[in-house]
């Protein structure tokens, strides 16, 4: 397997340091590790809130002028202390697979987070989803004002793309670049930000309007398998694959994005708000035929089964080296919460 | 003078292919001219405003499922058929004075623009300045609806990065990333949106508020001078300044950025409303103190000249190949609308 990566193999694992700014000492080391697949989960996300809590102080980083505070507790709120950080962990994971750098894998990932972050904000906005709770906790626009929750999100959407271009976390231009490209392109008219405009369409927003099953999946694949397929991508940029791999890791990422998202039409179906953390039921209420009202739950189970295969044949080149993605795949549709 | 740009010289003013895209042919050629500097402004817009048109076309893109027709509708609303371009000129301006490639120049720009468009959608929404009117046009969510209005800055904003970060426009991956970075500080936390916050706690909107002079000169650098320079900086990424000129030309932006808005000042004290195509006389309602009453009318305007100078002196190494820039400062401080 030839590596698109360029740098010295010694620069793996090491934070880097050039002209562009001091060293981040904090991200030094190795990969986090854990005995079993749910204590590895819980070491990435770990890793993920450390750096992320690092990033979002309140002393004003290189290029900045100030932090204003209530801008920076905002942020705060809208990404410390809660959520799965399971588009990170896919980063980190494929990464580390692949033989990649941990620095550059636990800033792309990070940075993906606060992508997924922003766009719960800006869902929860009263213009938009209006939800007042989000992961059992008031939103930002309930904790603060809506003001406050526009500009978090919009804060927060511009400050990944910093942390991918920060040549400190990443010293390869050619992936930096690669990166900000991919996570845009995923995250963007023609990714998340559009399947959400088709998702506001679909409830009957701009008329009446009546989805068919085709309809919601590139719907879905848009406003949340987009992003998901590239936090996978994103690992594979930093960890180096060659273009055959990368294509296996997109086929991957992509399976695994599906699989998630029949795996919360099923949720949607079954699970009570309180377990949530937020209202549930809202594809019954608009206007989208999803994959359980074409399948069935037991035949949309069937389909997740069949998903999380495909994700596994994806796989096969790396053998056991796959595993943790592999139970990934498997944790994506058996997610309770 | 020694350039940081690396590719061979034969790439400039040339639209670039690689692997990653197709060539978009419709920006071959070399940079807009004019017989004075209201033509070449006039030529550089008509040329952004081209090249933005065809990026915001319907058709989905590389890496894009599809592109909603609503929000591109929205986005083309909030970009398309208004504003000088100032921004983008003082991009291309840089750019051209350093002999840097026009495609590259002119992608780099429009990807400012983009994000001056997108603060200018949110900035307008009812839960922040609550605008019906911008350039003489109904704002996006007044035309379309809050939602749209959203998630159309959330694109645009995405976009913008998107486009810098394309080979197509730029091959060399450093001064992509570079662009990325230092697009990312300005936009963010710790620049227009820091000070957007700012702006709406100079208004009262967190609680009783009065910002002195200096706290209102801060919030301005950020709001409006941290994007104005980047401008510029940017044009001088892509025409590959070395340190030394990096430097020079940072000077002449921050300063450009202070004259801007020294000159919005007091023209906020001048015009009327239908002039403006928007509301004014806020800063008076607002518990913000201006340059404008720490030294009057006359003071600011002469603080607007010494400003003026100050551009002009960090000119002084490219002498008359500076010309347009200087106009460009005389420009900004000129402005009646």
């Amino acid at each position: 397997m030839t590596s698109l990566q360029a740098g010295p193999a010694e620069n793996r694992g090491h934070p880097q340091t050039d002209a562009h700014g001091p060293s981040h000492g904090s991200a030094v080391g190795g990969y986090p590790t854990g005995a079993d697949f749910p204590a590895r989960l819980t070491a990435v996300a770990d890793a993920v809130e450390g750096f992320l809590n690092e990033r979002l102080g309140d002393a004003a980083g290189p290029g900045e002028i100030t932090r204003p505070v209530r801008l920076m507790q905002g942020m705060r709120h809208a990404v410390l202390g809660g959520g799965k950080r399971l588009r990170p962990f896919l980063t980190i994971e494929t990464a580390r697979m692949l033989g990649g750098p941990y620095a550059g894998a636990l800033a792309a990932g990070s940075g993906i987070e606060l992508v997924h972050c922003y766009s719960l904000v800006h869902d929860d906005l009263p213009a938009m989803d209006n939800d007042d709770l989000r992961r059992g906790k008031p939103t930002v626009h309930r904790a603060f004002d809506e003001a406050t929750a526009i500009l978090v999100g919009d804060a927060l959407l511009t400050f990944a793309f910093e942390i991918l271009a920060d040549p400190v976390w990443q010293p390869d231009a050619r992936v930096r670049a690669e990166l900000v490209l991919g996570l845009a392109r995923a995250a963007g008219l023609g990714g998340m930000v559009g399947g959400q405009l088709l998702d506001l369409g679909a409830e009957g927003r701009f008329g009446p309007a009546n989805l068919d099953v085709d309809a919601t999946l590139q719907l879905q694949a848009m406003k949340t398998g987009a992003l998901l397929a590239v936090s996978v991508d994103a690992g594979a940029i930093v960890g180096g694959a060659d273009p055959d791999q990368r294509a296996a890791l997109l086929a991957y990422g992509r399976a695994l994005g599906q699989a998630f998202q029949v795996a919360d039409d099923i949720l949607d179906r079954e699970a009570s708000s309180e377990a949530m953390g937020k209202r549930t039921g809202k594809d019954k209420e608009a206007g989208k035929a999803t994959l359980v009202d074409r399948l069935g739950l037991d035949g949309a189970r069937a389909e997740c089964e069949r998903l999380v295969a495909v994700c596994e044949a994806a796989l096969a080149p790396w053998g056991e080296a796959a595993a943790t993605l592999r139970e990934a795949a498997r944790f994506t549709v058996a997610r309770k919460t």
